[in-house]
């Protein structure tokens, strides 16, 4: 028989984190940030860079070819590209857990490493984002060319349908940026944001203004997984793959002839991995949510089934997903105020607050936290990690 | 406990193929060549497009969610790119009966498109194989800069230490093109070959003449793979997985700086992949030998373990790699005599011929064949096929 995805959960475990500082201007390339996340990730796991045997890189930057070869390691069993732009790193904890529990490789090394802000930036470079012909033949002629203009498509019909208003998105922002301001490591530590200044931020791409979108960032994660039976003789707490699902929207590849816009990748993959995890959202103490902008981040919020459909305005507001509140998201300020490494910082935070290492901005009793990632026009993957 | 390889043996099986026509002109894009292909082997399988739920693309050409968009699968629940050049069609047996045993799908269609002779030429545009900084950087400003000109260095090298001569590597390509000759979807059907138009064709990299060299093809192949609980259900004799490994060499991204140029990745995969099938090279009734230059199949003959370092010169002699003899290899011509198809053609003939269906190039009684795959700058990978 096939086995049960149940049997996959809690068999593997985040083991070691490590990341750059995150900045507008670097001075490094994406390989030297690479081997720096890389190496401290390896670091913190307690193992030497050789023992990895299985590296899943993103599709842009340093491949699994080269991070072998800059990091010594002479005996590589396995490496794939998750091509799910956002939704890499979350669904990367997938596979990283199918090798480790099959026996295909002891240690995986997942890392993001982008000169986002220095070097190639993601508005300047759609032609980057594969595939997608749709877009390419039809779309870009007109120039509807960039993620922040496909995304608006969908926040306006959700204004439309839901009476969804920019207070509800400038909510999710302000909160963002309350807790950069308390992590030392934001791009947005000492940069403080109202609401006055969010609503009076200037359009970018109707309906979001530039307090809607995420940051350009220079800087780098990494994250090592190692079977949950070995984890707990390393030197931190094991954090566990409870849950965790990847999926795609219908017409992935075309934003505008979907039957349902609201409908992503994260509407089929996250009861996949509550129920993988036996757990549902109500029992999260945490959330990481991927908010490339502050609107996507609210449907996330509605398909996951942290609330109900056009609900999200009411879950955001009142100080509830602010640290303290009823579900924290975000801890690290996200993409929107930490830095945009394409949500491996998403992980690597939920990782600190499951270890207890949070700090001025740690979760109260955090035990079980939801990672979310969103990448191209909606795949989704979410990650139930617990202590 | 981390499971054991062995515990992935015969758990998947390869349940449906399909090929286009191999030509010099398609006139069709890769798009509707993968199209063609994947909806030959899905129906082959006795499914509908529908029924699959996870694709493996290659590197190149049509995108895993181009693929989902265009056979109307609206539930795509896993795709990743295995970047390993020609290894790829074996290395994606091993992701396929992961996600098959884990219960993460349930029908993984692999397919390959290429227009390799009408339209992107492997030799012209080797800045499509990603990644290898350091043939970027310091090879190719000195013209050392396409697949023939690296793998010639090794053969060149084998030469040296063992003797190797080019009549050895004659036996092989000769072998392919009388394989070609009785397999009419070969490009090279009508086309023969002996030794005389060997040794007399015209020398293109040193050691490698044009004879020495594969194909360029317009084609596409597909394969899908199902649970074993399942196949035995489905329309044709099920194909078991019972070994499979990859594996990178040491320096996979640099060629000149190893500590021994013969040790591929096939070297580390093949025993790996032996062990899991619990069998060994000398039980197979046939091989698929990735062989992109005749050189190259002869080394992977060597590494893989059907013959000792140094010997290969006699064991491809005398007709023993020839239908009849030891050891058939290659029974569709292979990418010398039949197309250049990555590679998946290789695996898609290990099916015919233990489904039995190979007609006048049936190997008797063929119940084990091993494939193999080489890419890039020696990546491995090495699965054992059996009825």
């Amino acid at each position: 028989m096939a086995r049960e995805l149940r049997d996959l959960s809690d068999k593997a475990c985040i083991v070691g984190i490590g990341q750059t500082d995150y900045s507008k201007q670097s001075g490094r390339s994406v390989h030297t940030l690479a081997l720096q996340a890389a190496r401290a990730a390896i670091a913190d796991a307690g193992l030497q860079t050789r023992d990895i045997d299985a590296i899943l890189p993103y599709i842009l930057g340093p491949t699994a070819d080269e991070m072998a070869s800059e990091l010594g390691i002479s005996d590589l069993r396995y490496s794939s590209i998750i091509k799910m732009g956002g939704a890499t790193f979350v669904a990367c904890l997938e596979t990283a857990a199918l090798l480790i529990h099959n026996g295909i490789a002891r240690n995986v090394l997942v890392f993001c490493a982008r000169n986002g802000r220095s070097g190639t930036r993601v508005t300047g470079r759609v032609n980057t984002i594969p595939g997608q012909n749709f877009r390419r033949d039809f779309e870009n002629p007109y120039g509807f060319s960039v993620p922040g203009q496909w995304y608006a498509m969908i926040a306006r019909r959700h204004m439309i349908e839901f009476g969804t208003t920019r207070e509800d998105a400038g909510h999710f922002a302000v909160a963002m940026r309350k807790h950069a301001n308390i992590n030392p490591n934001a791009m947005m530590h000492t940069v403080k944001m109202t609401m006055d200044d969010y609503m009076n931020s200037k359009p970018v791409f109707d309906p979001f203004h530039l307090l809607d979108c995420c940051l350009e960032s220079d800087g780098a994660g990494a994250y090592v997984v190692s079977a949950a039976e070995r984890a707990r003789d390393m030197p931190h707490k094991p954090v566990f793959i409870s849950g965790v699902a990847q999926a795609k929207p219908a017409c992935s590849d075309d934003l505008c002839n979907r039957p349902d816009m609201f409908e992503i990748g994260l509407t089929k993959a996250a009861p996949r991995a509550f129920a993988m995890a036996g757990m549902k959202p109500a029992d999260m103490d945490g959330a990481m949510i991927y908010d490339c902008f502050s609107y996507v981040a609210l449907l996330e919020l509605e398909e996951a089934g942290f609330c109900a459909r056009g609900e999200v305005g009411d879950f955001v507001k009142d100080g509830r997903i602010e640290l303290g509140g009823a579900l924290p998201i975000n801890t690290h300020g996200g993409l929107l105020s930490e830095a945009h490494i394409a949500g491996i910082n998403h992980v690597i935070e939920a990782v600190v607050q499951l270890r207890g290492d949070g700090g001025s901005r740690q979760i109260a009793n955090a035990q079980r936290i939801a990672v979310t990632g969103w990448g191209d026009l909606g795949d989704g993957a979410l990650a139930v990690l617990r202590s």
